[in-house]
């Protein structure tokens, strides 16, 4: 892919997360999906909206791709996410057959902000065998997005 | 927990399993969530009804028990589920704050009626480092189960 086509895709992938935090949905996690040129999947993380855990926001954007395309077959499918995938990320995005993921912020970038990933990532690791699968992109870009959510963290309203 | 507890839930994990199988929601696989000697949440998987590849009965069990309790902690609760769960499952399990999973079938199991779990678990692995988290139970029961959904598989309706 094209660097201006990663360019445009993590930056919706930024204001999706950043249209989440605004609204107090969860933390800045925000993912698009890609398939041939088109987005065909949104979604933001919505833990405290919707009091569900499992609503990461590559969570909420593979279940939109695949009630948008009527599939549970995410073939030829590519994932942007402003934060390096947890497990639960990483394995429904292979149940769904993603075929690559490109991540801004790393897992410690994560454990900086407050989320557990990195607890959990010394238990079941696995991602030195992903390849190409998982490739970072725009980490600059979305630990600006990370310290927005802080500094909205810190605001009192 | 008292073996005759176990027993009765796991009997129900397979009940909510063979709902869906009958249905055609998806595989043999069905969970109920337990806190204080309640059921507060049950699944099944629904990956075929949904079109949803996150659809696993863990996930649905999960989310069904945090509706029901108006939270996305389920500390305290107890998982029951048919077959042994994916990285997707276990660690969706670990961000809510579930504190013990009984399964029935094996990831291996799993694999032998068609499904990819024991792919996931040669990337990911880290089962050995759960300890008490995840413990086997009522395999006979869930074997009997899955054998069933097999046969199914090959009726000609």
């Amino acid at each position: 892919m094209e660097t201006k086509d990663k360019m445009k895709y993590m930056k919706m992938a930024i204001e999706e997360a950043r249209f989440g935090i605004r609204h107090k949905h969860g933390g800045p996690f925000g993912s698009v999906i890609v398939k041939d040129g088109e987005i065909v999947g949104y979604g933001h993380n919505c833990v405290l909206r919707d009091n569900d855990p499992t609503c990461h926001g590559e969570m909420m954007a593979i279940r939109d791709a695949c009630c948008n395309l009527g599939t549970y077959d995410l073939s030829g499918c590519v994932l942007f996410t402003t934060g390096e995938p947890c497990h639960m990320c990483l394995c429904a995005s292979m149940w769904a057959n993603i075929e690559k993921i490109y991540y801004g912020c790393t897992i410690k970038d994560n454990g900086a902000i407050g989320f557990r990933d990195d607890k959990f990532d010394g238990i079941f690791g696995g991602r030195e065998l992903l390849g190409d699968f998982l490739e970072p992109y725009g980490r600059r870009m979305c630990q600006k997005l990370f310290k927005e959510y802080l500094e909205q963290q810190h605001t009192i309203y």
